[in-house]
């Protein structure tokens, strides 16, 4: 199939603030004139919907982990300081990282609204 | 904070199934090697972790509706084709699209291990 774009959707009981989040954590932009039920965060310009994220408002709490989740990778360098970055963001460390998989190391941290995703970077 | 990439992954009872159904329908590549618990599907060469999607194996399954969800985005013009395309991959239709927030039109669908994504095109 002819695909434009791929981009992911994140539920939300406050978009306002989840969007606040995001935007600081990922650098991303907002789309001008979004509002609830939808805002969009992108790093390319308005039209093309590329490398976007939309946070979406939905009435129903977080019953159940992330079956979905966003990694950010950053260098290794950078690991410790881009923790410390999302936690005055508001996120929170869940589980700190191992080195595992293919030398790879993920902390789990949970966002705002308790949405987990992980910081990811390669240690060796 | 510097970021290198963002990636998704998607939990999985049978990442290898997944995996495949996902390679088909994004057409990215899997990355040389790897396999449970963690499959990568990518758009760019190995080492270079853009645009990619992992499917990492976990013991339990679904419990409630994706929280994070997958968007893929056709032209209006490819609109029918690529669900067609999809439900021959194994997808499903949950909900046909009606054309709602800035004119753009979401099919839900779901995966073969019944995850939630949309088929997403703007019709106006």
């Amino acid at each position: 199939m002819e695909l434009r774009a791929i981009g992911v959707t994140v539920d939300s009981n406050d978009p306002e603030r989840l969007a606040d989040f995001w935007q600081a954590a990922i650098g991303f932009t907002r789309r001008e004139g979004d509002g609830k039920p939808y805002i969009t965060l992108s790093d390319s310009p308005v039209g093309r919907p590329l490398n976007h994220l939309t946070i979406q408002h939905v009435p129903e709490g977080k019953t159940a982990k992330h079956r979905l989740h966003l990694d950010l990778f950053v260098s290794a360098a950078n690991e410790a300081s881009s923790i410390a970055e999302l936690e005055q963001l508001g996120a929170t460390v869940i589980t700190p990282a191992a080195t595992g998989h293919l030398g790879m190391a993920a902390t789990v941290m949970a966002d705002p609204e308790g949405g987990e995703f992980c910081v990811v970077c390669r240690r060796k």
